[in-house]
C-alpha cells in the first residue's frame, strides 16, 4: 500500500505539501496541487482513517449507546442509524448500557480514547454532568427521548403525549366505557407523557379512578402481571391502553390465560409500533413512532454537527400514527 | 490532555524512549523507565487508541457483519459479541449487509482503512475470495454458520442436522403420523442440514413423499404462504417442522386463519430458540441454539486470534436443546 511519502516522492514535493493538498489547508499553487493529485491517483494512495484521527480530523466513526439491542424496540432504530451512517461513509459502534450509569461512563471513556466523532444516546441514564463533560470534551452528541431542560445538545423524540390521547380516544371510539392504563417507569419522559395523555383524556369521566393506572415497567412480564392486578381491582374494565408494545404483548397473554377475549371483552392497544405487534394473535393495535426514521434523523443530525463543527441544540418532535388492528376491532361502535 | 511530548519533556528523555517504554520494545534502562512511568502517572497520560492503530498496534475495535439486525435472530448474537468484547476493552462496529456481496465488500474496504483488528461474519454471502483477501491483508476473521470447505478461518455453528432430527423425533413422540417440513434457502448450510435431518428421519415411513417439503425462505411471510400451499397438497398433515422460528411464527398465523388448531390438529415446532417463540399464543416449541453464547464465543475466538497473532482455523459445533412448549403439547402420546 502506498504511503504519503511515496506520493511526495513521485510528485517531487515535500510530505507537508501533500498533507496540505489532502487537508485543503495552507497555500499550494495549482500546478503543484495537480502533480500531487496525479501522484495520488497513480499510486492509488488512500489517506487512512487512523491517521486522520490522529491529526484531529474525523475518524468517520460514531457510537450508538442504547440500553439493550435485544429489546425489540432498538434493532429498528439501530438499523436506521447504521443505514444513514453507512450512506455517508461512517461506521457505527454499538454499545449496550443496560441503563447502568457506570457502564455508560466507562463507554464514554473508552470512546474518548478512540477519538470517536460523536455519540447518539438512546439510553436512559445519561446524566446532566455526562452531557456537560462531553460538551467540554467537544464530543458531538444527539440524544433520544429526553426532556429539553438545560438543553445542551439536540434531542429527538416522538409526540408521546399526543399519541397517548390518540390511543385513548380510539378506545372510546370503539365503544370502551372503562379504560385502564398500564404505564412505564415514571422517571422516563416517554412513560410520563403517555400517562399524562391518558389521565387528561379520561379524568372527567364518571368511571375514572386513579386505581385504573397500574405499573408495568415497560416489560412483557410487567404487562402480564399488571393485567392480573388490574382485573382483580376492576373486573369491568373493557379497554386497556399500554404505555408500550412489550407490555401490550404481556397483557394479551394474561388476558388469554384469564379467558378474557380480545377485542370482544377487552380492547387492547399499545405504543411504539414494533414489528412484534403484527405477529401476535390477534394482531395488536398500537400508536406507531417512526422508529427507523428516528434513527436515521439522529445519525444525520449528528453527522451534520460533526462536519460543520456547529453544535446547535435543537428539539425534533416526530409525529406518531394510530395503527388500528384486530385487538381493538369491536363490533359496537360508540 | 497530555501528549507523548509532554511526557518526554517531564521525564527528560526523547519521545522515542517514551514510545519504547509504552510498547515495551527496545532497550530502556530501569532508571529511565521509572522516570517515564512517573511522568506518565503525573500527567495522567493515556496513549490513545488512534495512535496505537497507526503504529500497527491494535485499535481494540472489531466489526460484526450480519445480514440485518432487525431479524430477531441477530440482536441476541450481537449482544453476546458486544458483551464479550466490552469485557476485554474492545468496541464493536455493527454492519448490516442485507446479504448483498457488494455491500459486504464495501464494508470490508471501509473497515480496512480504519485499521479494524478483526471481523466476525454472520452474513451469508461472504465469498471464498473475500476470505482469501482478508487473509492476505492479515485481517483476523471468524465466521458463523459456514461449511468448513477450504477452511481458512475459525467457524462457529450449531448442530443443525442433529437438531432437525430432535425436532422430528419429538413430533413423532407426541403422536404425529404425517410430518411436513418448511425449509429455508438451500444455499445456506443451516437450512440444508436441517432439511437433511428431516429427510433422513422420515424417509422410511410409508407416508413420506417429497411434496411434504415446502420452501419458506426463513421468513415469517414465507412460513405463512408455505402452510397454505402445504395444506392444499396434504390436508391430513398433523405435524410441521419449520426450519427456523420466524417461519414457525408465520405458519402459526396461517393455521389460525385456516381454523386449524395448534397443537390439537397440527403440532408445530421451529428452530433457533429466539425470544419471540415465548410470546406467541400458543407458545412455540423449538430447537434452541445457544445464540448468545455463539456471539460470545465468536468474539472470544477473534480476540484471541488478534492478541496472539496466531490464526489457527478451528471448527466449533455447539449443542442444541429441544424446548417443548404448548405448540406440540398433544394429549395423544404415540
Amino acid at each position: 500500500m502506498a504511503t504519503i511519502r511515496d506520493v511526495a516522492r513521485l510528485a517531487g514535493v515535500s510530505v507537508a505539501t501533500v498533507s496540505r493538498v489532502l487537508n485543503q489547508n495552507g497555500y499550494v499553487n495549482k500546478e503543484t496541487e495537480q502533480k500531487v493529485i496525479r501522484a495520488i491517483e497513480q499510486l492509488r494512495y488512500e489517506p487512512n482513517a487512523v491517521a486522520r484521527g490522529l491529526a484531529g480530523k474525523q475518524t468517520g466513526t460514531i457510537a450508538l449507546i442504547l440500553p439493550d439491542i435485544t429489546n425489540p424496540f432498538f434493532p429498528e432504530m439501530a438499523r436506521g442509524v447504521e443505514d444513514a451512517a453507512q450512506a455517508q461513509g461512517y461506521t457505527v459502534i454499538l454499545c449496550n448500557s443496560d441503563d447502568q450509569g457506570q457502564k455508560e461512563k466507562s463507554y464514554i471513556e473508552m470512546l474518548r480514547k478512540k477519538y470517536i466523532d460523536g455519540i447518539i444516546f438512546a439510553s436512559n441514564t445519561l446524566g446532566q454532568e455526562d452531557v456537560e463533560q462531553m460538551r467540554s470534551n467537544n464530543i458531538p452528541l444527539v440524544v433520544l427521548d429526553r426532556a429539553p431542560t438545560r438543553q445542551l445538545c439536540s434531542v429527538i423524540r416522538s409526540q408521546n403525549y399526543e399519541g397517548a390521547k390518540l390511543a385513548v380516544r380510539h378506545l372510546l371510539d370503539v365503544g370502551c366505557r372503562k379504560i385502564a392504563h398500564i404505564y412505564g417507569p415514571q422517571e422516563l419522559i416517554t412513560a410520563k407523557k403517555r400517562l399524562l395523555g391518558y389521565e387528561e383524556t379520561v379524568m372527567h369521566f364518571p368511571w375514572y379512578t386513579p386505581s385504573l393506572m397500574v405499573p408495568g415497567h415497560f416489560r412483557v412480564d410487567g404487562g402480564f402481571d399488571a393485567v392480573k392486578e388490574l382485573l382483580k381491582r376492576h373486573p369491568d374494565v373493557d379497554g386497556i391502553f399500554c404505555g408500550n408494545d412489550l407490555m401490550a404483548v404481556g397483557a394479551l397473554k394474561a388476558l388469554y390465560q384469564l379467558g378474557v377475549r380480545v377485542p370482544e371483552d377487552v380492547a387492547l392497544i399499545g405504543f411504539d409500533g414494533i414489528g412484534l405487534t403484527e405477529l401476535t394473535q390477534p394482531e395488536l393495535s398500537t400508536v406507531a413512532q417512526p422508529i427507523y426514521e428516528m434513527g436515521v434523523l439522529a445519525a444525520k443530525v449528528l453527522m451534520e454537527t460533526i462536519e460543520t463543527g456547529v453544535m446547535e441544540p435543537r428539539l425534533y418532535e416526530l409525529e406518531v400514527t394510530l395503527v388500528a388492528r384486530e385487538s381493538t376491532k369491536r363490533r359496537a361502535e360508540a
